[in-house]
C-alpha cells in the first residue's frame, strides 16, 4: 500500500501509560497503539512532555514504538537485551511493506549496516546473507535499500512509495510550545468537550483532498487537552484548528487513548476516502 | 448514555483467539472487544462456530466477555474462581452506567439474589448491604433493579433506558443458517474484498435513521467471511445486504478481528451520528 499523500502526525502525551500499573499491560497497549497507526498509514509518532518522570515514560514507549516498527530479521542486532523488552512479544506483528516475510522478493528492504570500509559496505538485509554495497555507509546505521538490477543500492527512506512504517519522536518542548508553531496544515484536537466528529466532516475532507498534512492530538488518562494547555497558560481553541468529539455517544465513562486513536485514524481515513463534502461548519 | 435507537449485534467466529497462544493474550484480545462493544453501546455479541473445538473456544469467550460485563461487585459472587479467568485482571474496566462506582446514587443497579423466600429476596446491589424485597426472586439469579421512593424492584432488563451493557450468545448454528434467518434488518458483513465502507455511507446511514436494527458481522483469522461461505455452500452475497471494506487503504496485511470491531463501530457510529446524505450506491 502506497504511502498517503497527506501525511499524519500523532500526538500524545508520555503519560499514556500511567493507568496500567504492569510492564506487560504497558507494553500491550503501546503495541495497540503501533498496531492502529500501522493499519492507518501513520508517518509520525510524538510523544509530548507530561507529568513527573516524564523522561522515563517517553524513552519507554519510544523503545517499544521503534523495537515494534522495526522489521523482525533487524531486532536482535539493534535491540540489545534489556528488561523493557521482557514483553516485546506481546507486540502483534506489524506485516507493513517494510515488515517482509522471511526473504520474499521486494524491491525495497530495511537493513543494517554491519561493516564499512573504503570499499564498501556489508548490510544485512534480513537475507540468506548479508549483501555487499559499492557505498560506504555508517556502520550500524539502519539504511533503507532498493534493488537495482542485481544490486541493492541505499535510498532516502522517504523515496519509496510505499508505506515504510512511522517514526517516532520524543518532543522536549511543551505541547504548547509544538503547537504554537503549527506542526502540520490542520491541527486537530481530540476532546470530549469538542464538537462532534461528523459536523467536522466537511472542512477536514477538503484539506485531505489538498493534500494537507493532518495532526491529531490527543490528551493524557488523567487530563484532557483542555487542561493540560490551560495549565500552560493558553487556551486549546488558540492553538488547534478544531476539537472534534470521536464518539459523541460513548457508552463508557472514559475512552483510552489507544482507543481513541484507533478511532480518530478510522473516522480520518474514512473522511479522507469519501468524496469531498459540501462544509457543515 | 441512552441506549441506541437502532440496536447493534456483533457476530464474530470462535476461532477470532486462534492467532494468539497465551491466555494473557487471549484475555487482552476478549478485552478489547468487551471494551469496544461498550464504547460504542452494542447490544448483543453472538460467537458462532469455527473450527475444531469450537465449543471450548467460544466458552472461554462468553466467560471472559461475561466477566467483563458483570458490574466488579458481582464478580466474585457469579464466577467462581477459574483457571480461565487467572488474567481477568487484565480486562480494563468497561466503566458503562450500570458499573457505578462504589456505592453512588444511581436509579438502577444491577444485582445478585442471595436469598429467596415466601417473604421476599434479599439482594446484593453494591451496596453497603444487602438490600429486602418484597417479591420472591430465583435464587443466584441476575436481576436489575429500580428505586422507586425508598424501594428497590426489580425491571426488566430492556426497560432501562441507559446504555447497560451487552449480551453474549454462543451459536449453534453454522452462520449460513444464522445470517439465513435475518437476525437483524440491516445485515452488513465485512471484508477486505469489499466496498469502501464510504460508499455505503448513504444506505447505512438512512437505516440508521429509520432505527433499524443492525447487524455487523465479521470473519475469522484464517478465512474471510467469503471463504466461510462458500464452505458452507452459500455465497455471502446473497445472504447480507452489503460487504464493506473498512480499511481500504489498509498498511498492514491483515487486521486483527478485534481491531475490525473497534474500526466498523467508530465508523458505524460516525454514519449513524451524521444525518441522513443522498444516497451514493
Amino acid at each position: 500500500m502506497e504511502r498517503r499523500s497527506s501525511p499524519i502526525t500523532v500526538f500524545f502525551p508520555s503519560s499514556i501509560l500511567s493507568d496500567v500499573p504492569s510492564l506487560s499491560e504497558k507494553t500491550f497497549k503501546v503495541g495497540q497503539i503501533a498496531r492502529a497507526a500501522s493499519i492507518f498509514r501513520v508517518d509520525k509518532l510524538v510523544i509530548y512532555p507530561d507529568g513527573t518522570g516524564w523522561r522515563r515514560d517517553a524513552r519507554l514507549i519510544h523503545s517499544l514504538l521503534s523495537y515494534a516498527e522495526t522489521p523482525q530479521y533487524l531486532r536482535k542486532r539493534i535491540f540489545p537485551i534489556s528488561p523493557q523488552f521482557r514483553f516485546a512479544g506481546l507486540i502483534p506483528p506489524l506485516r507493513t511493506p517494510h515488515h517482509p516475510l522471511g526473504s520474499s522478493n521486494v524491491e525495497y528492504r530495511e537493513g543494517l549496516v554491519l561493516d564499512s570500509g573504503a570499499n564498501g559496505s556489508m548490510v544485512d538485509l534480513g537475507l540468506k546473507d548479508p549483501i555487499r554495497c559499492r557505498i560506504p555507509l555508517p556502520r550500524n546505521s539502519r539504511v533503507t535499500m532498493r534493488l537495482e538490477g542485481s544490486a541493492w543500492v541505499p535510498v532516502p527512506r522517504e523515496s519509496v512509495p510505499l508505506y515504510w512504517g512511522y517514526v517516532v519522536l520524543v518532543e522536549e518542548r511543551s505541547l504548547r510550545d509544538i503547537l504554537a508553531t503549527r506542526p502540520s496544515d490542520l491541527l486537530i484536537a481530540t476532546s470530549r468537550l469538542g464538537i462532534p466528529a461528523w459536523q467536522m466532516a466537511g472542512p477536514i475532507s477538503r484539506a485531505i483532498s489538498r493534500r494537507s498534512s493532518v495532526s491529531l492530538i490527543f490528551g493524557s488518562p488523567k487530563e484532557g487537552l483542555h487542561e493540560i494547555l490551560r495549565r500552560e497558560g493558553r487556551s486549546l481553541e488558540e492553538l488547534v484548528d478544531m476539537t472534534i468529539n470521536v464518539v459523541p455517544g460513548q457508552g463508557t465513562a472514559t475512552i483510552r487513548t489507544e482507543e481513541a486513536i484507533m478511532i480518530s485514524l478510522a473516522l480520518l481515513d474514512f473522511i479522507g476516502g469519501s468524496p469531498v463534502t459540501s462544509g457543515k461548519s
